[in-house]
């Protein structure tokens, strides 16, 4: 063939990184600078079911069909988020591939857009016949394929969910290779879930669509009435939570950080204006590289200056459950916890306030703030130090215990921050402009404001200085 | 009447604020809630038809019909935005409101919810009738109102795009009570607007429903092609120049600070991973109280920390300018412009460079850091101290000029900053932290981590001590 079956402007393949559920929207972007620029070609966007639910994904729908030119909406139908689907729109799709597409509840048509369904979309000749004969189209159309999750794998069609998770596996069995063993913070949450359910807490779980996180469905199965999965919508994840929190339930959001920004306006306007107490879990808080769209070293600066919210670290076992505790029983407004990136830890938890620095070791001339997953090498670096160095916890990483910090003047000239997220708006930063006008000497450890992609993790820890060797010549170097 | 008409839960009033396009989501958790409490009532949502085209708007209405009870949506379509509405489901509205509600386009069916139409929505009898009749409806249905606009008022109904913005206003005439007068920074923007086009920089100008802002429709009449407005629809605002921007486009997005913050995961995965050069106008960048989800302090914290991302905070006129010229022909990455809030500043601009800081007074022990519109305030601050202090336009304050910043340390003991917004995660403490391990001394003067809704301004500032008396009182003490 000496043409392309489609003339597809490519540049998306050329874009480092975007979620599913931009690309309608991105769409509608290349489609009207193609316009614009008196340019020809077809515009596609290839999205699956799953990512409709989410607000950006039905946006970009909405303004699709005003462009009135050439724009393919290829949905791709396999009946599943990453977990099943989840809301109103996929009893309409339903409908739809029951009726050969002719079902009169379409949302597509009702945005305005032209329709054409395909029924056997794991089957290459008709796709190629349709690619053929949808291209060059002179409008915006929608194209709604219906396909199988996992076709022609058995695993994978039989472990559909299983299989977003689990690689990489064994090609025989589809078994992960990789299974998780001994106790997790995933088992330490539920343990305090199951607590709290015992003891009458009108919890609710939350989320959106990623119970595999969390292994939520442990709870959703024995507490279905309790559990709640609102598909691929984070905004509607946080502001849901928002309603049933102002009706006097307590309910829990398991959220990832990078996918929890999409909330940020419900977090800062429906949350932290309100005041409602609302317990948000948020997981993947660690310095790794890989797709630059999963780094959870953003999340500190995000939730950390939304005023009314409260975001703790936890070190411990111990003190995540008293976190949630807290956050489940108090009405302040909103509480977010951050989930370690590390193993599992255990210490015993004394005179426990969420607010309250915790201070493990009181030494002297240099004190060294670990958050959460880094209270670990806060020790390892008190260990390798000539001085006595304090160890502190700062548990709330939102709102400075300024006794704590007031205190350290006495006997400290230089505190030391180390923080698992970015540097930039983050812990350290509000540490350094407490001391600001003060004698004291700060120096705040963390990771640089950017996106890391190929990088291994030891190279990136080594090069934001991490490491106790590190640290402990740049405490040196300052004292 | 014994019984009130609606036995509303009646909430949402007791919610210091909300926007009405987070209404049906907070809905779906009021009615949730109320189902697992084995409670009574109705919960309604009143939204409008141009909140629809808010992502998150429609996340709530997908998971609405989930819920199989109670809940009654009122869409009050007056078939406005806070300007014309856009978008294809404003098509399906209107074949409705055409056909009575029997058109087959009915997005609110096709997201599996049952719908009722009412005619006339701006007659009370008929509206009385409706609610009784759907009280205690037993599962979740859409209350599709149509009305008009400024009902009973000619002036507002012949111009319902002004009306949502000049208030206060003279009863008799309809006419605003403070026009403006003289040149505004909105003028100064449109002038470059028409530069650039002129030059033939191929610019598009978006707005997410909000022209009126930055009177945006004086460019878009004149130029109707290259003008976007998509609606409520933060989030379509930024992925679309996104798209346009791949495409060799140079989109200038105009938005509100406070309504930018849907669009976050946009700004950071759209356009910071892909590094795509898409130009930002930012307004409301301004310390008042008032309606708590309009408050322009927690752009700097939200904008600055995102990786790739440049935010520039001009401080007159030719800079402004001058930085739009940056933005609209640099690949370097998106560029985000704050708008200065105060009234305009005229200075003739020399050897610009955007990520520089200007110095403009170079003295000595002190160096007062002024940031956009607050750069007035540390020139007068400079005026009022007895030593000769040094007085900086920091222009970038996403990343910092290292080089001047280190040059300080030369002859001066105190930096102070000033920003005309929340301190925590802002420019000052990035300030902060990377003085934190040398002799030199910071003070951040900045608004206070919290939502004002009623204090005066003029409180406000003397609260957060950003008079010229109150920031030499603090540099004296601290000298």
């Amino acid at each position: 063939m000496n043409t392309p079956i489609l003339n597809t402007i490519s540049e998306p393949a050329d874009l480092k990184k975007l979620s599913l559920e931009q690309l309608t929207q991105l769409a509608t972007g290349m489609a009207s600078a193609r316009n614009l620029e008196g340019k020809n070609g077809n515009v596609m966007a290839v999205i699956d079911d799953g990512s409709l639910s989410g607000g950006l994904a039905l946006e970009g729908l909405n303004i699709a069909s005003t462009l009135k030119s050439n724009l393919i909406i290829l949905v791709n139908d396999n009946g599943m988020a990453i977990a099943e689907n989840h809301g109103g729109l996929y009893e309409g799709l339903k409908k739809l591939r029951e009726t050969n597409g002719q079902s009169s509840h379409n949302i597509f048509k009702a945005m305005g857009l032209d329709y054409r369904y395909v029924e056997n979309g794991n089957d290459l000749e008709t796709m190629l016949k349709t690619f053929k004969e949808i291209k060059d189209v002179d409008h915006p159309i929608v194209l709604h394929v219906h396909t199988e999750k996992g076709h022609g794998y058995e695993p994978a069609v039989d472990h559909k969910e299983a299989f977003h998770w689990h690689v990489p596996f064994d090609l025989a069995t589809g078994k992960t290779l990789h299974p998780v063993t001994g106790e997790t913070y995933t088992d330490v949450i539920h343990e305090q879930l199951e607590k709290e359910f015992t003891a009458g807490t009108p919890i609710t779980a939350i989320t959106a669509a990623i119970p595999g996180t969390y292994d939520l469905k442990r709870f959703g199965k024995k507490h279905p009435k309790n559990y709640f999965d609102v598909g691929i919508a984070e905004q509607e994840s946080i502001t849901l939570a928002a309603g049933q929190a102002k009706m006097g339930l307590r309910p829990i959001a398991f959220e990832s950080g990078t996918f929890l920004q999409r909330a940020y306006d419900q977090l800062s306007h429906d949350l932290g204006i309100n005041k409602l107490p609302v317990t948000i879990m948020v997981s993947g808080g660690s310095i790794s590289a890989g797709d630059p769209t999963h780094q959870g070293i953003f999340d500190l600066a995000m939730l950390s200056n939304i005023p009314g919210l409260t975001y703790l670290a936890p070190t411990t076992k111990e003190e995540l459950q008293a976190m949630m505790h807290y956050a489940l029983h108090q009405n302040n407004g909103p509480v977010a916890i951050r989930v370690p990136s590390n193993g599992v830890h255990s210490a015993p938890l004394a005179d426990f306030d969420a607010h309250r620095m915790n201070v493990l070791h009181a030494g002297q001339k240099v004190a060294i703030l670990g958050v959460g997953s880094l209270l670990p090498l806060a020790e390892e670096v008190q260990q390798q130090l000539d001085v006595d160095a304090t160890v502190i916890d700062p548990r709330d990483v939102s709102k400075l215990d300024e006794k704590t910090l007031i205190d350290l003047k006495k006997n400290h000239q230089l505190v030391v921050t180390l923080e698992e997220a970015s540097l930039s708006g983050g812990f350290g930063e509000k540490i350094s402009r407490f001391y600001g006008n003060t004698k004291m000497r700060t120096l705040n450890f963390g990771a640089a404001k950017r996106f890391n992609d190929h990088e291994t993790t030891a190279e990136l820890w080594h090069e934001f200085k991490l490491t106790p060797e590190q640290i402990v010549t740049e405490i040196k170097a300052n004292l």
